[in-house]
């Protein structure tokens, strides 16, 4: 990216529009990528020129989110075919930035059967926009599915970030709650910081400030806390991976708040698009857990805050067993207590 | 503190002796505070010379750990009697300095009830001394105790900071932790961060490194996932108040942990002295949790790092119901499964 000679921009946001804020962009013959590192404090805009620009982007978080993973992964492939790249290794590349994202798999697979199918350029190009187009659109629908499900007046808790930011739009448990606030059926919002990498204090409160939700940070650790207080009625999150049994792999801390959710009868939904389905894998044991370096938990900002010598143990995803997820929202429809029966007459395979 | 013209040393600490460093010292006209805020990076002592700098200093967090909250209290009635400060006034100002910890308003009514007796400045000091003494030799005590109930080899979590900076010396949960690895009854020991003051991560690492104990940083939202993975067969965890029926009020997170350690059948400890238990408190209902500035979650280490005009909610204590704890451990012995009638049968009331 910058060493390669990508361009950085510093570009002034509208505060308004954040709910359409567009964070993977194709700019006619570059991907330009809001880095998701610097917000809240600097929005700064990457331009990735080919294929190692998108993969190091994926690999440094500066894009994030699966879906959004999953359509820069696409942009990447036309750049590399527009550059002349050899295609096999570029996407070979791309696929091994991170391992858990399922859409980052499915997305590469998608070009690869066009390209198979002697795509040129321009096809790939219209063929990563369709990726585009229709994760937004799975958005939106999943968010009215997912907000049908809630009573009015509810509180609900988020973790990580499922927002415009990690998708092509809108969002997936983030769009749950926009359509749900929208609806009157959310009337406070709850989003967990999200350790190490505080998606939920730095992105997700930053979308929901800006689109004007009731909202309140929390402590990772106060979940249980919280839902004891009863003013939460549903957990919403998103998904990195979904095993044929239902079985999800989302950001660490995702499994010990379903867990809590159980403990205290708030209801716990899963919002992905069916991109995120992986029938492929039959359940939670046989997701490849991403562990990311202990530098993570001993620093922060830059300034280390353990003593030194210390070790860490850093897993960036975990699962949530089939058997805590009260609903999956996909834009195929809504699952209630998902298993492989119900997973498979939805999704084949 | 600072500006009440205390005065602020710097030293280098030896690195061999943290099991026995001493972070409130009373040195003969005066009492010396580790302060906690500045650790690991920097080891700067605190001097304070009267009740309003202990009282500071317990309530801007340079002096933490419910133990360590009584003893500087003791010592800060000390500090007024002979500077011939209105007692009674001094010693409210130092019970409104925390709500949630007990020992605090212990201590200072054991100090009460010796200048009730017309004890003068000499008696104090000799009482506080004793107040400290005691603290240090039940500690010693439920390090044997507790550490008997692990079976060899195994795997413990922790939360928050509960060692020789949050007592008299030694610990409470990580004097059961330090007692165990020297029995070789704990192989391996998991420290929570401990969000939004990182105990966990700044001081709990440094004690156990520092002791050249193994030793893992991992995030608070971590715990199922490890928990899960078979590698903890304990969570140890300190308390800030106890009351009647067993219900235990610690540092926010440890509810979260205890639900997670009974969905893994992992086994839950509790080690506080005889002094953090209080009949007079019916239940964990009866117990204030102290709610503290949003800022704490919206800025780390002095970078704002939530967007302007978050909201956060911040409780920094919860309580753990009798219910899912297993063991609770004070210098008077082990009590399995605490409830109201065994509570009793120990501790009157």
């Amino acid at each position: 990216m910058g060493k390669r000679g990508a361009i950085l921009h510093n570009a002034t946001m509208n505060a308004n529009v954040h709910d359409s804020i567009r964070a993977v962009q194709w700019h006619g013959d570059h991907l330009r990528l809001l880095d998701q590192r610097k917000l809240p404090a600097h929005s700064v805009w990457i331009d990735c020129h080919n294929a190692s620009d998108v993969t190091e982007a994926i690999k440094d978080l500066a894009v994030r989110g699966a879906p959004a993973i999953g359509i820069a992964a696409a942009w990447g492939v036309v750049l590399a075919a527009r550059g002349g790249e050899p295609l096999p290794a570029a996407m070979a590349m791309l696929r091994a930035a991170r391992p858990t994202a399922v859409n980052l798999m499915w997305a590469l697979d998608r070009m690869k059967s066009r390209l198979d199918l002697g795509a040129d350029a321009a096809a790939l190009q219209a063929e990563a926009q369709a990726i585009q187009d229709e994760d937004l659109a799975a958005n939106r629908r999943m968010g009215e599915l997912g907000a049908a499900l809630i009573t009015p007046g509810s509180g609900v808790m988020t973790h990580c970030n499922t927002g415009s930011l990690a998708t092509a739009g809108f969002g997936t448990a983030l769009g749950v709650i926009r359509a749900g606030v929208s609806a009157g059926r959310i009337a406070q919002v709850f989003a967990g910081e999200t350790r190490p990498w505080l998606q939920g204090a730095r992105l997700t409160m930053w979308e929901l400030v800006n689109d004007g939700i009731p909202a309140r940070l929390v402590a990772d650790s106060a979940a249980s806390h919280l839902m004891k207080s009863g003013a939460v009625q549903w957990v919403v999150v998103g998904a990195d991976r979904i095993a044929a049994n239902g079985d999800t792999a989302n950001k660490i801390g995702t499994y010990q708040l379903a867990i809590a959710a159980r403990h205290h009868g708030v209801k716990f939904m899963v919002v992905a698009p069916s991109t995120t389905v992986d029938m492929a894998t039959a359940d939670g044991d046989d997701i490849e857990i991403e562990l990311r370096e202990a530098t993570e938990l001993l620093s922060m900002s830059g300034t280390r805050t353990v003593v030194e010598g210390a070790e860490a143990w850093n897993p960036v995803f975990d699962v949530t067993p089939a058997a805590l997820i009260d609903a999956l929202v996909t834009e195929r429809g809504v699952i209630e207590h998902p298993d492989q029966a119900k997973m498979q007459a939805v999704f084949g395979g």
